[in-house]
């Protein structure tokens, strides 16, 4: 190879990572790598919620996939779908009150 | 250009792509990808919480960013490092008893 090969060569290589690094960084920020919630009052700085225990049902699942719709902060079953999608395993937590029964 | 170069041209976008593909691919499954949970009961199928709510103290702070340590299900503050290395914004569910002076 000429001298102008192996110039042509690292300007190639150059060019395909600057693309790649450029492609991959952007996708992963576009698709919210590394983050949890993707939806759930963005605007806010933190979604802390604060439930009164007196004021809970017998069963109450809350979300812990922030994946839940309008219902957030209770679970809607939504961590079904992401598990499968991904492969994850989460699950709501939920509050039991002991009934008579139970 | 010759026949020959359009070939060559083509084998390296071939290639290109399909290590790029490849790497990417493995970069982003390596680094569970879409999962929100990466560390907590991960040879459960769901990792479901069922609490008593007779149980509970008076303010009770449940994690919901997965990230939390041995105390888990309970919020050990993480979810702080989490929201600053990703700009994330969740944070725990709080269940909290009405006392006599709030
Ligand atoms: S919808 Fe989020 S835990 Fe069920
Ligand atoms: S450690 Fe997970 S919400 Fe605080």
């Amino acid at each position: 190879m000429e001298g102008r090969d192996y110039l042509r060569i690292f300007t190639l290589a150059g060019a395909v990572g600057v693309t790649a690094f450029v492609g991959v960084y952007g996708a992963l920020k576009f698709t919210g790598y590394g983050k949890i919630n993707h939806t759930i009052a963005k605007h806010e700085e933190k979604v802390k919620t604060v439930i009164d225990i007196e004021e809970l049902g017998d069963v109450t699942a809350f979300c812990r996939c922030w994946r839940s719709g309008k219902v957030f902060p209770y679970c809607d079953g939504s961590h079904i779908k992401h598990n499968k999608s991904t492969g994850d395993n989460v699950a709501p937590i939920i509050m039991n009150r002991r009934t008579e029964t139970s």
